[in-house]
């Protein structure tokens, strides 16, 4: 099966549902809006990634003989259904957020209009892709913040969940400002740059550390950067000054040395003084080793030039789940509101406004129904239309420097990672609207 | 891209080591272990998952023509690496502990002998794969020990981190004792039981909840279960009480009402006294909303039949990743140790040895070097000789099986989520080899 690309990557629910929406002719179009409930601890703002990914799952979304056969094999898909889906395309329209945009609690990341059978099938597949992207550019982006312009390198395919989340954190990763990854495939796939040095194994299978460095410069000359946290970090630190001067000879350049474990601003500080010393100023020092971003804040000072972030950054590690929900705010041209304890929405298409200060910096947000005007700048943008894209995907680069211009224009407690409520402000229209609706609803028994 | 399974799936650095390895000769046999460093917090156990994958992606290991290619269009790798890539088959041996396995810190989860290019180069996805469902199953584990034994279904597709994720925790879950998944791809694949309810917006499109209710009813009959929290949970539960009646005389009995919002024990409580006073004490309850085992532990005693849970399980979310490593333990006969500041390994190829109280329960591990004869069973078994499986895999059913009596074997702490450090000791042996190694490094300048 190919995991990633099946249509069959949904709940069991969305097909009961869409049998009895087919049964009872409930097919008229359907606007669902993804949005995040609230923000995790200690987190001040998100930023909008995986729009791209749901755009190419809608595009080539249909359902294979294979999979077909596959559903009836289960047994109790009545024939409507499976005929149905058998001729299955989406056919809908979709406004996003850019990729690369900080946005807000009840924002609307995403909006989706479509014949509803079309439009609930979507919801788990949506959700994955964009939930996902959102968690790890969110996180990725106050790791860079925190680095305060030191490059910073996706190290965490390891520990990612599962195949496409590596791939995918190393996407959303250098969306919001990451310098690049160490995941190959994700060089290949999305040419992002990929970086790699070495690991302690290449060193230990070595009688002795200094010939392993000696050997991997030989076979490995480009970027060489060296691991030296095996044994002794200052022992391999004098190794390297004794080392490069020969390699120089030969024409190789150590072009940085790897800190993996321990008191890292410290032995970064011992290091960075035993390179001087002997007049190697020009190799860098890069630090690893379970940092996450309070650890690089912490660490800013320190003569460390970059860092790999691993766990922390691809598992989202303190919050690695969002608060969201793709539901439905109208159907047949009627809005409609959920309200259930604690998870009620706001009903009806929407937009979102945003005003800027002086300067250009973000001033405060605006939900609105998507027929009133407002002050500022509307950021849901129109990307499918009828099924087909509006316009052609950006590159990686110009995505990224959008969200690193999003960043800067952050209020500045936002960017210091301090606590602080952004004001989202709902429109007296789309209040109105709430109101209606619940007012309607007192009234059935 | 097929991400799941193809072979670039890996860190940079894997194949500039391998370059080199290959560049000087270093091809021998290399033994590596997977293991844990320390236990989350709050968590006394783990249990194993994901050896299963990680077979299926050593038995399929190569690159593709299109893959050497694509090698080659990033520059910068010899055409010696190449070659040998391109003809490149995992042949080596594979020892692992049994899927379901519950196990603590430092026991090897799997062991791997192969020539060192092979071993190094498989690193990267084997950890994503065993780390993965591992944590997967740990966590699960912990809900199914919360539960009391009523039935667990996963429905967290849609917040797990992708596509892999999703499809393995639905596997991991189940192998730790959960009853389901709402996840169809992985009823699919898996032969797990699938389970599905409605949405919120299949109620919403209706003009009211009734008609809803009865749609779905005679479209979905089998397995019946309406959602009743999308208004009023009371007054959707007096619906249904009006409504199964006139249902069953068609022959459509309605098997559950699912609450997905607010105080669960206590609309729980409400919606069974409703039924209950109707005479539908058959009719069954299901909640779900943002559980976890502290929550499902809590409602244990609350009129709940069974639970949904998603993003707590799929996510992991209270420790999405653990702190696990695959080091190299032996190059050519020689044990190797890795000595970096608080990640020190215990050299050699080891095994765990368990003990068990009169009745099984556990009582204590060892972890001993291979030859070591000890007490009790050993816990690492052959699963792969020279690249092939030592036997098929085992049928889900017959691993879940196997957990679920791993877990009753479990110390009373331990089964009851309570803090508890389960005795590991190190044989005597492995300390001194542990301790010679590092004798032998201290001569070193």
């Amino acid at each position: 099966m190919d995991i990633a690309g099946t249509a069959l990557l949904t709940d069991l629910y969305q097909l009961n549902m869409l049998a009895a929406y087919l049964d009872h002719g409930l097919t008229d179009t359907a606007a669902f809006e993804l949005f995040v409930r609230k923000l995790p601890a200690r987190r001040g703002f998100l930023m909008a990634a995986g729009i791209e990914q749901a755009l190419s799952y809608l595009e080539n979304l249909s359902f294979s003989s294979a999979d077909i056969a596959a559903l009836r094999s289960l047994g109790g898909f009545p024939d409507r259904l499976l005929d149905y889906l058998a001729t299955l395309h989406f056919t809908g329209d979709v406004d996003a957020l850019p990729e690369g945009t900080v946005f807000f609690p009840d924002e609307p990341i995403l909006r989706l209009v479509a014949p509803l059978p079309q439009a609930q099938l979507v919801e788990t597949r949506l959700i994955n892709l964009v939930h996902f992207e959102t968690v790890i550019a969110s996180k990725a982006a106050r790791q860079v913040l925190a680095s305060g312009g030191k490059p910073l390198i996706d190290f965490g395919l390891r520990r990612a969940h599962g195949a496409e989340a590596g791939l995918l954190a190393a996407r959303a990763s250098y969306i919001a400002g990451f310098a690049g990854t160490a995941t190959l495939a994700a060089g290949l796939e999305f040419a992002i740059p990929v970086r790699g040095t070495m690991a302690h194994s290449f060193v230990q299978v070595h009688e002795d550390e200094a010939t392993a460095f000696e050997r991997f410069a030989h076979s490995r000359p480009r970027d060489l950067v060296l691991l030296i946290d095996t044994y002794d970090t200052a022992r391999a630190a004098r190794r390297v000054a004794k080392l490069a001067p020969r390699l120089a000879r030969e024409g190789i350049t150590v072009a940085g040395v790897r800190i993996d474990s321990g008191d890292l601003g410290a032995e970064a500080r011992k290091v960075r003084q035993i390179l001087d010393d002997a007049g190697l100023g020009s190799i860098a020092i890069i630090a690893s080793g379970g940092l996450d971003e309070d650890q690089v804040r912490a660490l800013r000072d320190a003569p460390i030039d970059s860092f790999g972030i691993g766990t922390s950054l691809t598992t989202s590690s303190d919050a690695p789940a969002l608060d969201c929900a793709y539901k439905l705010q109208e159907y047949a041209g009627i809005p409609r509101r959920k309200r259930s304890a604690g998870k009620a929405t706001w009903p009806g298409r929407k937009q979102v406004w945003r005003s800027y200060a002086k300067g250009g910096a973000f001033d405060s947000d605006l939900v609105a129904l998507v027929d009133e005007r407002a002050d500022g700048e509307p950021l849901l943008r129109p990307v499918m239309r009828g099924g087909r894209r509006v316009s052609p995907p950006l590159s990686l680069p110009q995505i990224r420097e959008y969200a690193l211009n999003q960043l800067d224009r952050m209020p500045a407690p936002l960017k210091d990672l301090e606590p602080f409520v952004y004001p989202v402000a709902i429109s007296e229209s789309l209040r109105g609207l709430a109101a209606e609706l619940d007012r309607q609803d007192a009234g059935v028994p």
